[in-house]
């Protein structure tokens, strides 16, 4: 599976080349939502090898930052995405996954979706108070992943 | 508004604190898909004073990398963003805002969504075709954006 050069505007934003556009550390963003429901599960991202492999083999790659390394979806924790349909975006500096999650999680602290905060809106020279949207986690991150490092960095 | 700092990695995972990371160039992702439909629409980046204001207005502001500059969406092309809610993630390092689009349009292309071609799944060894998802345009944009740079980069 190849990636074609990026050789004019036109090429990239109206035709049928795949040419996308990794950044200086060969990443490209990827933006994973839930087939059925919509929701935003993830914001990932990609190597060319990810890609490559996401698109051959129908299942989310990722490279975790954290561990600077190609990451299949679900090795450790069983919550493999099947992509049900993948998009590129305008300038294809970006990927849209759209997947069904075996399991129905895809958080690594334990809740469906990585967005389980809402900021209110309106707040002026006030300190902000999230509000969680899940209150329920679908499994216990400690059971799962064990001893393994938190990737949250702060 | 203020943000709060990252201090430990259960504050910034399960507390209420908005405490956002900002990248080495002071960049946080966005994912802006449409309130209605679910479809993501685009991906971009805040620096701190673009989610600020979006905080305050409601009205999603990004940080336009080609231009260097705060960018309100909408002001050339009056395709406003109303944002009707905003998430952050589990480490806080993006944002997800689900908006009511002016005008029915996100991308600079001129098509509702800028994720408007879809890469065909199972490849292997091959140059691939993307497909369209849209095939018509929701507005011209010569005449919209005029003789204005193409934000593409090659």
């Amino acid at each position: 599976m190849k990636f074609a050069p990026r050789l004019t505007v036109e090429q990239v934003e109206e035709g049928q080349d795949l040419a996308p556009r990794f950044d200086a550390d060969g990443l490209i963003p990827a933006v994973t939502t839930d087939f059925t429901s919509g929701e935003l599960l993830m914001h990932g991202y990609m190597n060319a090898e990810a890609l490559q492999r996401t698109i051959e083999t129908g299942e989310a790659h990722y490279f975790s930052r954290s561990r600077q390394a190609l990451w299949h979806k679900g090795a450790t924790s069983g919550l493999v995405q099947t992509v049900r349909e993948l998009l590129i975006d305008d300038d294809q500096d970006c990927i849209w996954l759209r997947v069904d999650v075996a399991g129905g999680a895809s958080c690594h602290v334990g809740y469906r979706s990585c967005f389980y905060r809402r900021v209110p809106l309106g707040a002026h020279d006030v300190e902000i108070a999230l509000q969680f949207t899940e209150t329920q986690k679908v499994f216990d991150p400690q059971e799962v992943y064990g001893d393994a490092p938190n990737p949250t960095k702060l």
